[in-house]
């Protein structure tokens, strides 16, 4: 979203979580790596800000230093809050889908993060969907008033929210968002941008999974 | 803290809950109410911009309009979030210090709004202690690299996470922060400013409630 944001054309590489061996030229082993010419540069956040000192003729991520930091902090709530709170909802169904290869360093891995099982990670799922309406709260609130997150267009601050969302929405069928929520109809308009880049990702069909919970 | 920021000279009213004859004025019943000449601004989010409309030549709270539209998620965390961590750790301690006057008016308001009495809605303070914690995280990340949630200087995004802590800090002893914090260390700066015009609010001396519970 961010290299389409910018009008820079790419190329990119589908990748398994345990294939370290092809970013070792990266000298670490997490997605995402942008190669621009001799240029290399990992962790989402360092891409975009190297993409505005870059090219900043383009189309820029986020006006200024001051609009930069706001949307540090809502990176960090992304990060923090909103994957935190996604996290037990999805986490079950990455490994489902994950290539047998993989999953046994997706379910170690992230068993040591959440410091259980998997399983009771993920239980007791219409508590977690109830918690993730209270983290979403603000979120909710914001695009009530402002069709994006950066104000009238879209800023760095919805490709960061999106991204976890398109998380959820590629690897997973639970819904969570109601269709008449404020962040929903957000949702779509992110789907639609940049010609429907974010739609063309495959995604999963929408589940009411439990009854009352949605 | 908006009207330091611009450098505008202002006088404050102190003013109770049920005091609402006084500020009829405005044509509603909340504070702050601002009076500016002839004009007259409620709800603080409406203050600070129109500080900055009206002022443009001051310095600004928000550098242009992305600016401003991220703090405005960072307002709705604020109040959807942070507030609502904070109010079941100091919403006894506001009853115990309003004035006999306000008591049943503050009293009947929040339990009509929390759904419960205020002694069932902040039962159970470690719990409320550790989920603020988690609440925090992302500002806690944020200032752990940044000295302001606006970066390099203040901005009105400090002002509204500022005055949630200052609402705590003037009327309970709830120990909120670790010295260690980075949140603490920026709320240090921000009692600072403006010659220490946060400081000079009175403030309680911390407690640590709880053993093992900060």
């Amino acid at each position: 979203m961010a290299l389409a944001h910018k009008g820079l054309a790419f190329e990119t590489v589908p990748w398994r979580f345990t294939e370290k061996d092809v970013i070792a030229f990266s000298s670490q082993g997490l997605v995402p790596v942008l190669v621009d010419g001799e240029r290399v540069v990992t962790d989402s956040w360092a891409i975009c800000q190297y993409l505005d000192s870059a090219y900043p003729e383009r189309p820029r991520l986020a006006e200024g230093p001051q609009a930069w930091a706001h949307a540090f902090f809502i990176k960090n709530w992304t990060e923090r809050s909103l994957q935190a709170a996604l996290s037990p909802l999805i986490y079950l169904d990455i490994l489902a889908h994950a290539h047998p290869k993989d999953r046994e360093y997706f379910r170690t891995s992230r068993e040591r993060r959440v410091g259980t099982t998997l399983e009771a990670f993920t239980a007791d799922r219409p508590a977690h969907l109830e918690k993730l309406q209270t983290v979403l709260d603000p979120l909710r609130t914001t695009l009530a008033a402002q069709p994006f997150v950066g104000g009238e267009a879209p800023s760095v601050a919805d490709y960061v929210v999106f991204g976890a969302f398109q998380w959820a929405r590629c690897i997973s069928s639970v819904r969570l968002l109601e269709p008449d929520s404020p962040i929903h109809a957000w949702r779509e308009r992110m789907l639609a941008l940049f010609g429907g880049l974010g739609a063309r990702a495959p995604g999963y069909p929408t589940v009411i999974h439990e009854e009352g919970t949605r």
